[in-house]
């Protein structure tokens, strides 16, 4: 049962949503805990999961539904257990906005809630042990566990850091614990708003050398100005040509599974890994077991990152100075938007405000 | 160009020697370098790879061949740069014969020589630089760098040595390279020779429980006795129900790519492993990347292990007392044993003996 409060958002009643028919009406948030906050939505980043849930791309959307995971916002209202906030602080909610957080969950007690059975997407999911839908940050308000909200540092602006609650720590998460760093050699495939994030991250960990990959050079000055060395076009012929070996680590955001797979897995050095970011809705392209057998390499796949990572990364951010490359949008144009982002034309973060 | 001198083997001369067709004649081994010694082979195992090579299984083999990398004998021969070794000492070949070795090369200056450029393999290969191919243990005699040769410690049998050279090493490796240890859960897919070893080196290092995965139950005395804690049968329908979450490490030893690999995939813990280490013919089955991406799961492979592992294995070996489970036959008859082998019959490794 959720909550009598009415908030206002933009919602998808059906799987053609995606195409600009976001209704602007009013839904029914969570029951009002003693670990929850209600903030005042001020922006909210476009995320390619926002589509493909619009479209029900993953499977079948619980209608209606309000997306949106890359939410800052001003705390207006705190539950009686909620210490770390207090009303008027800036706070940022990323794509998890809760876990069991139990003392016996092995995940949730080593630095690894996205991977708890009990994790609660921000949207299009519903909170343990009860029927309240979790509604997102196409919105004016939201109410979430403030033990997955972040509190905003202020060196960081609300549009910058907005994009990062999601886009930021898919990429943040897997560049950390897959070793990128001093003396490595870093690719990241598909130069969207994931992509873009990659660069920014692998280069502010220390990476030696930044390689964007993409199917043409088209965003070169882009990914130099990012901090890339430059770009590896994977429709030129033999593009694979002089790069054996070469990569420690390649970081792929890529959205759909028309991808040379194989071609990546040739160009990492022994032992190297690819970590697939993106969540295609097609099945992984076909391979075969040599590469990987000969040449040590790993195939994985992560999933956002964990509270500590999310909060080192707003640290990092705001200690170097990161400025994610967005557009800013006023929310009440979100339908115009969204038919933008589905042709996309991010460069490389919509960030929709109120 | 080979040298002129002349050793015995049981050679292959095509496609059809796999059914049992070897021949018994001379061959010209590589020229005798100041690196290099001569044994006079007393055992050798047989491995699978020895099959998807007489029937160039892997691409087309270069023939006349002869097989059999998991070679025991006595030094007989040693060029004046060899120290390590003195005439009479018992030595071990497995399926990597040398490697670059330069100061140069990251991976033989990182514990990582069966990724080096220049891994030459005890068959079928042809040595860096030259036109001599290398020639395996199915044989009276072998000449091979001592750089890749080990010393076999007294308290491990030839019998029980032997197999290790090969089969023994392709698991230890991976499961010390991923965490096989005190705590940690362990699965073993296929209960051949290279699985048998997968228990044994499981426990061996500590693992805290060890199963064996196999299509039945067929074999659950048998991985009891090695020291699992029983048998996991995928024929059995819902054969995954009750395993989510169990596995923080899976190695492969199958042998062919008709395998549940989603399922495999499902009862690993997040961040868990699935090490393919046998190298199946046709590709891996299709698989989406949801199973990666929820559950920031790895598939990677592995090949063979370096020096130090071998070495390391060997003491380990002879320390804990490990026991391969072989059965011995008279190398004059490696062309009964050879159909015996295709025939699925080894519990779990065939030890040929001169």
């Amino acid at each position: 049962m959720p909550s009598s409060d009415e908030f206002t958002g933009w919602v998808g009643m059906d799987a053609k949503s995606v195409e600009g028919n976001l209704v602007k009406t009013t839904f029914n948030p969570k029951v009002f805990t003693d670990d929850d906050i209600d903030i005042k939505i001020t922006h909210c980043g476009m995320c390619a999961s926002d589509l493909h849930t619009l479209r029900s791309g993953w499977g079948p959307t619980a209608f209606p539904v309000v997306v949106g995971h890359e939410i800052i916002g001003i705390v207006t209202r705190k539950g009686k257990n909620v210490t770390q906030f207090e009303i008027g602080d800036r706070v940022g909610v990323g794509a998890q906005c809760a876990s069991c957080l139990r003392d016996d969950c092995y995940e949730c007690t080593h630095d690894n809630e996205p991977y708890c059975t009990e994790s609660t997407f921000t949207y299009n999911s519903t909170f343990p042990g009860t029927d309240d839908v979790s509604y997102g940050g196409y919105a004016l308000e939201g109410r979430y566990p403030a033990s997955f909200a972040f509190k905003i540092p202020d060196a960081l602006s609300s549009e910058v850091a907005a994009p990062m609650m999601c886009g930021g720590i898919t990429v943040y998460s897997p560049l950390k614990r897959n070793g990128a760093g001093p003396g490595k050699t870093v690719g990241i495939v598909g130069i969207g708003g994931l992509g873009h994030f990659g660069i920014l991250f692998a280069k502010a960990l220390g990476s030696e050398k930044v390689y964007a990959i993409s199917r043409s050079k088209a965003k070169e000055a882009d990914v130099i100005a990012m901090g890339a060395e430059g770009i590896i076009a994977t429709q030129e012929p033999d593009w694979t040509k002089g790069l054996s070996r070469k990569f420690d680590l390649i970081v792929s955001t890529a959205n759909n599974s028309d991808m040379p797979l194989g071609d990546y897995l040739s160009i990492l050095k022994p032992g190297g890994r690819f970590v697939q970011v993106g969540l295609p809705e097609e099945p992984i392209p076909q391979l075969g077991f040599f590469p990987l057998v000969l040449m040590n390499v790993s195939l994985l796949g992560s999933l956002l990152g964990s509270r500590s990572e999310i909060a080192e990364m707003l640290e990092v951010s705001a200690a170097k100075g990161i400025k994610s490359w967005v557009d800013t949008y006023p929310m009440e144009e979100v339908n115009e938007v969204l038919k933008l982002m589905d042709a996309g034309k991010a460069k490389y973060r919509f960030v929709l405000c109120n």
